[in-house]
């Protein structure tokens, strides 16, 4: 099976590309002296994730439960689940989840879900891993930084069923800060707080293991902090448009990772001397974000949503008009939400698609 | 089941309103003397392509071959393909499945295509039905109305393999005019070229059985073209924020249709008194319309984007805070989009979850 085989819109994975994120990853934080446990809401795929970890990973992320219950399934260890589990249902499930899986952990930023969490485990004679959940300013979950975190610990510290091993402090609000002298003071002045905190817990006899946080665009910022020990950026191993013109540490694009990941899509119709319409459209690409998908090496053409089957490509250099049943690439916008949409993902290296991989946890955000 | 076991987020449609749209556009479409076959791109759920059929549909509008096939391969007949078949490997696939559906049929939009398609036909014994897909003014696929219509009609005469049934022409951007009456004459505007595309192929001796059109916007619209001969109205049977705003007949809001399909969320933190999160994002809902969703019944709250997997609640009532694990529903947004990122949909009848019917399809735009 060649690329030209391959049904679209379909999503595909330069496996060279790939690889060489994964181990320039691996070297940036070995370098920095910390470790790293990417962001698995990323791809969603246990076959990226083992890599992952092949290549030095602690483990991975996990956005939600149902996240974690397809990589744990998978073999996957190592796991932080990264939202609030709340409810007695989600408890259960996690119960089941530790039982397969023993070492995830989980994160907290409520004193009533400790006692709830606890109370759970110790009826089932488990012992959980939890993090402080801190809000460095990115106003999701998280406790507030110092004193509250602190309560929060000595919460945690009354269920012998929870064993408390750091703190997680996601600053998304800095991860796209145009610009890396602009990034690197929002994401420093957003991270001091955490730094305080693992600080206050520390003097008041509390131990830290763990302190993680990180995005890609921070991945090489973040590191300057002592106190973190571990990085989370999820999306170095595919990038997208978004995080490529954020601009590096020595250029106005991020070019520390390759642009791995593209949807190939097909010319259905090319009905005018000034369009061509794609079988690719915004069921194909996520819209989160302000700009369009990129053609890929395909000069001649712009590329604009036209509802959910179709993309508009408008003509700008006439003797490059694309012609019925051309393929043509795209980079998508935001790599995290585009592959969501998509059941497995191609692995091509060159011409060749080498292997074909499951995204098992595709909408499992419960 | 109950609607509170249902693991959050999860698709819900409301079996009463449900039933009640479906009924609505059988008795309008009827009254007007009409057919309607519902696009089932909203839905890409069999189960629901079934209920629209024994209610009166003639068969679903798919808008890829991917689609098409899970509707044949549940049984559903009388399907039309609304997007091009142009490669070689694409008219493979419709060849298998016309063998298990015959009826189907596609539309053309290019004189090569059609030569193409006759004779991939033309060698396995084949008769295909083809319906002219003219523009409108969408701006997307589709041969220009009158002569050029005409010559792609004459070009199907000449394969005895394919067999012209009509014509087909979707004003997608005539559906979310604002206000019935400006869209009312936008539309007929609009569908005007394709009326005269009718009466031009019968004045040169081309009977045409179907002329297909229209969106739940245009619902009662459309029917006034003599010449038109079946409704394509997909979203009437969920209905979505999008659609409600753009106003009916009657009234500020487009309410000829019930909104049947929410998404419920929990409750994951209620950091500060201002704010509580919700575990439902951007890999929850589209993202693709200008307003976020409106949680249902639910005062006291407004509903932010905030990433991939959480949705900020803006606290307006502080004496209505959420409460950690509260369930709340929304309206999406936009339903095809939406529904396209679930796996399944709950059927709800008051509390009680009545069924749970795959979302088949999903995906499938290939």
């Amino acid at each position: 099976m060649t690329r030209d085989d391959i049904p679209t819109p379909a999503l595909l994975l330069d496996a060279d590309r790939f690889e060489r994120n994964l181990a320039r990853m691996r070297d940036h934080v070995r370098a920095a002296g910390k470790n790293y446990r990417p962001h698995a809401k990323t791809h969603r795929c246990p076959e990226i994730a083992r890599r992952q970890v092949e290549a030095g990973a602690l483990g991975v992320a996990c956005a939600k439960l149902g996240e974690a219950e397809v990589m744990a399934g998978a073999g996957v260890r190592g796991l932080l689940i990264t939202t609030e589990i709340v409810t007695p249902a989600a408890m259960f499930r996690l119960v089941r989840l530790l039982e397969r899986a023993p070492d995830t952990m989980v994160v907290v930023d409520n004193p009533e879900n400790v006692d709830a969490l606890g109370r759970a485990m110790s009826a089932r004679g488990l012992t959980l891993d939890v993090m402080v959940d801190i809000d460095v300013g990115g106003r999701r979950t998280g406790a507030q930084p110092g004193d509250p975190a602190l309560a929060l610990a000595r919460a945690i510290g009354e269920h012998k069923s929870l064993r408390l091993r750091g703190l997680q402090g996601y600053a998304g609000h800095c991860a796209h800060v145009m610009g890396w002298a602009a990034r690197r003071e929002a994401s420093l002045r957003a991270m001091a707080p955490l730094m305080d905190t693992r600080r206050l817990f520390e003097a008041s006899g509390i131990p830290v293991e763990i302190v993680a946080g990180g995005s890609t665009g921070t991945h090489d910022i973040d590191v300057e902090l002592d106190g973190l020990t571990e990085l989370q950026s999820g999306s170095y191993c595919v990038m997208d448009l978004d995080y490529r013109r954020i601009g590096g540490r020595n250029g106005e694009l991020l070019t520390d990772f390759e642009m791995a990941l593209t949807v190939t899509a097909t010319v259905v119709s090319v009905p005018t001397a000034d369009r061509a319409m794609v079988d690719a459209g915004l069921k194909a690409f996520s819209t989160d974000k302000p700009f369009p998908p990129e053609p890929v090496e395909r000069p001649g053409i712009t590329y604009g949503f036209a509802g959910d089957e179709h993309g508009r490509l408008t003509i700008t250099d006439p003797s490059r008009a694309p012609k019925l049943g051309e393929r043509i690439e795209f980079f998508p916008p935001h790599c995290d939400p585009t592959i969501n949409l998509y059941d497995r993902i191609y692995i091509v290296r060159g011409q060749a698609v080498e292997s074909v991989w499951e995204i098992s946890a595709r909408g499992r955000s419960d």
